[in-house]
């Protein structure tokens, strides 16, 4: 199964050139992660941000088109890989039958003092239909 | 030889678990390439947007440890290949002595309708000195 | 009438303190009139940007109390007034029936040369019924 | 006195307009207010989080002229007033002689739990010469 995250370019993505300036596509990779947490794994941030976090450890991106104002992204994510303390995820946003960008991220669970420590055996759970190894 | 951005943690960066939210590293990671291409390139963004674009086409990072509030960090930047119309850039961010995350990025220059476009001489000249294969 | 903006408290809005920093409050109230535009007046930002512009003269906003990760907010937005050129604008943000923040604000329709420009008839039109003075 | 701080128009503060999204002035705003307290009031944000928060309650903005990407704002800070809790400050941004923006915030030094507190008494004592009601 994939994760579907609707995402429309909005002005405040966009740089003078007109397209999405980069950094912000990690904060919609960073919203659809959070959906998917919430709304799949029933694990919302502000759940896991009262003792803990899921930092990204490694995250690689190609971009393969510029995206403009106004286009309607959609950003589809798997789970690639489930460890102990780690998830590896897959990303891919396109539009228009054509992909925009790629990206590939490890998330790692921590505690407070940002140690790794094992998912929880329900979010464990119900990843287990978006893993597509 | 190496560019040296320092760039101090500041609140804008911070998330709730009160360390840098990724994202900002590449703002960061934007303003250090900025300020390189306007101090060594002597080709600021300004002029560069005038008819051009240097949109990222790939990066990858590895983050080794997290960032905090009042932290200085040092952000070495060296060129890794300078292709006919492509640069990749390597980045190191550190502070007290410990990596704190490693970047490699593909840059394009590019013209107003998005195609890749020769460096001018000048800026591959000046980019020389910070070749490290 | 009120144009009616259901805005979540996400990662990416919080800092330190757990609680929205301000900006973000700012980018989401930018959200909030671009939706607007779009849904109610038929005046996309995509198209307005291709030859002018919307910018923000004055702006002016009371933080009643704080928002928190994961928090619903609901924007309310109304048109107070409607020049030849500008538009003033009131929004107030509210989540479980208490007022988090009041904003006045007045937006510009400028050409591609920044100069004030009268708004289209067809926008005029249909911002009446959002106009409440 | 008055707290001086630069503040160069980069590439992510721009919007498809080519002149700064407003909220960003905002970051830039925080910036100027987060490196007064740390080197005129000897008071770093990163101290004052550790239990605490300085929110802004009220801000007021005017926009006079848009910034360009490459120009080198001054931003200038004057407190107009003292509190027991709570400090009124003046912010005006120019560049080339002409005035941008100016801004007009209420801060309020806040305990953990959010509840106002005052502020210390050597924070006071350096405050007095920025003093400017």
């Amino acid at each position: 199964m994939t994760f579907v995250f609707p995402q429309k370019i909005l002005f405040r993505h966009c740089d003078p050139a007109g397209i999405v300036f980069y950094p912000r596509f990690f904060e919609m990779i960073n919203d659809c992660v959070e959906a998917f947490f919430e709304r799949e794994l029933a694990f919302p941030f502000s759940e896991i941000h009262r003792d803990g976090a899921v930092p990204t450890a490694e995250t690689s991106t190609t971009f393969l088109a510029p995206c403009r104002l106004g286009e309607e992204l959609t950003i589809e994510l798997q789970v690639t890989n489930l460890g102990r303390t780690s998830m590896g995820i897959a990303l891919r946003a396109e539009c228009g039958g054509e992909t925009r960008f790629e990206t590939k991220s490890t998330l790692v669970f921590v505690s407070e003092k940002g140690r790794p420590q094992p998912w929880p055996e329900q979010v464990r759970h119900k990843v287990d239909r978006f893993l597509n190894r």
